[in-house]
């Protein structure tokens, strides 16, 4: 299999932007290092990329590795390996499966090509014996899927929640601790380089969508797509929200949540992503700015958090190393990675049947009947309510006209779908004059005792 | 190599207490889900214990695997991989020896074994190509070697701190939550089963000293056993160390330390354990009761937390049953783990000649010239304070008797030696009535703003 050790493993690269820049520094500056660990060297034959003279770094440097020609350099003899950095579906679709077909392993960072086309990759590399590895897709730096796909192997992982877009979370962040709007929040991440020009990919959580694909699919050995994962982003939460998250001694996440659910008596999985109320004792909810932290439930190992950088050139850079150090020694040994797993192949629950829990903030008339008003549209869908508190109502007005109070009300499970009804039935009473706040929470029923009152 | 895809993976175990019953649960009970994530059938084929009738759950469910002659189950033609969790240094070094001899892959949880002998297991592994997996022996359920020497083989770790002893770390979680003494919280620890009735190799550090030598080992590519590794344990440490470190914002926790640090201009390594306050903002801070979380910091990767549970039956299971599945694929892939690296041959540092920090709390007469005294004897030693405070003196003694008050100061970084003399020599003050608290100090700086004065 392998060509032996002494003989160089070679390493194409495809795009080299802020994490290619950083992996050729690394791949470079650290040669002595990589081949003392690997037992052979590894040596870069060709970088890839559209507009040579955006690159001055490395065009000055690697004048002669530099090509525009990716589908050449990917079909060269003397490539081992590929390492795609570029992004996006296509060319790169087309230039991995080239690559996977030859028998040529590839590393790769590309989240989205992943979600939506993971199997075609995965078995392109199963058919050749070529190796697929992606740690930079999910959570940057942060060794997460080795540690999901190798380290837990051996153990039934029931769910893996995580904040895994570092955009959104310095948004949130910011918002949490300066009072400030989304959009003022947003305008800072822009400024800073957090957010990019057109931030919907962020925001709208299309990101944190494909690396729950990922996620799920390699926690349940499932093949789950980005089309799976029910998607809200994080544009609509308000300085309100986040005051209502803080009065329960909450905080707010855009969160990843991939869980085992059950089915008809079966299992299935349940893939979301959505802003959600976590207790600030929860160990996510300490997870501020730009950095990236998976929480994983697993029946033998527990509770386990992986925390760290989620982007960034040097972080993913990182990642892509550690995979590369990994196919080259699968390279010299004739061995091979971990396999894509999909033999369970459990049916994806829709959101609204999945259970889930709801922080409803309402501004209601100050007047008798009101909670059981309330109380029975809870009780007409099927759902029980974890805890209830009225504020405000007494002390508010005094001036003749009716008073106003506000209601909070955090539920126990119930399908979503049924929550969701509820709210809008809500909405639609005559004692509900507006609804100031709707947040799923998440974490393990702590968000009750949170609020002070028996669950 | 492999035997083929088809054939089974077979597997004696040497020992059947609290983890050795969770392995066969888990490789009897999960077989289906085994079988299919490694592409053939793993088979228990002996457990070798030295009591049987200690074991009424093993020799009742499973008669005629249960052995006493473990040296004749390594021995067997038919077995491919040694799972180890009898624990100790002989008569395991023996077996494991033969078995790697043999050929036969590996996975323990022995952290004394590896710490005090890991380069003979390494280098047997190496000359007969088996391999040796040993992610239980750190960390319990965390994984946390695989990263380390998998994900980031590409970059450069400078740093690893840990909580990596359950037991101390309960016992120091019960006196900061509730002010209790050492003794009582060490009662409390042994009546919940978290402590053992010679508490010594958890509260006097030899554990976490094991599991430096390992981290270390990994991080740097530098051979590091235990007797490398400084060693303090927390028997010392009092409620008014307590109290000092949540004045200062601080809160204390026995931590592993493995740290790249300069020796005459080049490289070394330093690796010890000891008890040290950490600010309260450290993500460590917040690892309470018997929770393991180590903090690993690496040039490209930036900084990274691995949290979860590291002792139990259960969750040490998880982590052997990783290892065991990513050897049964090697076996069958006819691939081989990464081997032992220890290229670099980083000399060991010691922990005289590294850069520690102190906090000191000293009581002292309420008299001119105290400050001017203790800061002196600082200089003379070269040690840098960063801040200083004094309480409680003109609210004192004020009937007449000189008064005393309590003097605060956290040093800068200054080697451990010249600190360590700097307190020795601070006690022999006529103006020091007696030292309060001595502790390190870890976690960046912060401790400092912690303090509220400019560092």
């Amino acid at each position: 299999m392998g060509r032996g050790e002494g003989a160089a493993v070679r390493v194409a690269l495809l795009g080299c932007g802020t994490v290619g820049t950083e992996v050729v520094r690394l791949l470079t500056g650290q040669a002595a290092d990589l081949t003392a660990r690997i037992g052979t060297p590894v040596e870069l034959v060709g970088v890839a990329v559209r507009r040579p003279h955006r690159h001055p770094w490395l065009t000055e440097n690697f004048p002669d590795l530099v090509t525009t020609d990716a589908a050449a350099l990917v079909a060269r003899d003397d490539v081992d390996v590929v390492v795609e950095v570029i992004g996006g579906i296509e060319p790169v679709r087309t230039l991995l499966l080239e690559a996977l077909k030859a028998g040529k392993s590839v590393v790769t960072a590309n989240k989205a090509l992943l979600a939506e086309d993971g199997p075609a990759l995965a078995e392109a590399a199963d058919a050749s014996g070529a190796d697929l590895y992606y740690e930079a897709a999910v959570a940057g730096a942060i060794p997460l899927l080795r540690p999901l796909r190798e380290s837990l192997a051996g153990d039934r992982i029931t769910r893996v929640a995580g904040i895994v877009n570092g955009t959104s979370n310095f948004i949130l962040s910011a918002m949490a601790s300066s009072g400030a709007s989304y959009g003022d929040a947003l305008e800072e991440a822009t400024r800073l380089g957090y957010a990019e020009a057109d931030p919907s990919a962020d925001v709208d959580g299309y990101d944190a969508a494909s690396k729950a694909a990922i996620l799920a699919t390699l926690s349940f050995h499932t093949r789950v797509t980005a089309s799976d994962v029910h998607r809200e982003g994080m544009r609509s939460v308000s300085a309100a929200d986040i005051a209502a998250a803080r009065l329960l001694g909450c905080t707010i996440k855009l969160l990843a949540i991939c869980e085992r659910v059950e089915s008809n008596g079966g299992e299935a999985v349940s893939a979301r992503v959505y802003p959600a109320m976590i207790p600030t004792s929860h160990p996510l909810a300490s997870v501020d700015g730009a950095f990236n932290a998976v929480f994983v439930e697993a029946e033998a190992a527990g509770q386990l958090m992986f925390y760290g950088q989620g982007a960034g050139g040097a972080p993913t850079a990182s990642a892509v190393l550690g995979d590369l150090v990994a196919v080259a020694r699968n390279h010299v040994g004739g061995g091979r990675g971990p396999r894509e797993s999909a033999y369970a192949g459990l049916p994806v629950r829709p959101v609204g049947d999945v259970p889930t829990r709801y922080h409803v903030d309402l501004e209601v008339a100050d007047r008798e009947g009101v909670l059981a008003a309330i109380a029975g549209e809870f009780a007409r869908s099927g759902v029980s309510i974890a805890a209830v508190r009225q504020t405000g109502g007494a002390a508010g007005d005094r001036d003749g006209d009716p008073g106003q109070a506000r209601l909070t009300v955090v539920t126990h499970s119930a399908p979503d779908a049924a929550l969701a009804g509820t709210v809008a039935a809500l909405a639609d009473l005559d004692v509900v004059l507006g609804v100031a706040s709707v947040l799923r929470v998440e974490g393990l029923g702590r968000a009750v005792s949170a609020l002070g009152m028996p669950g």
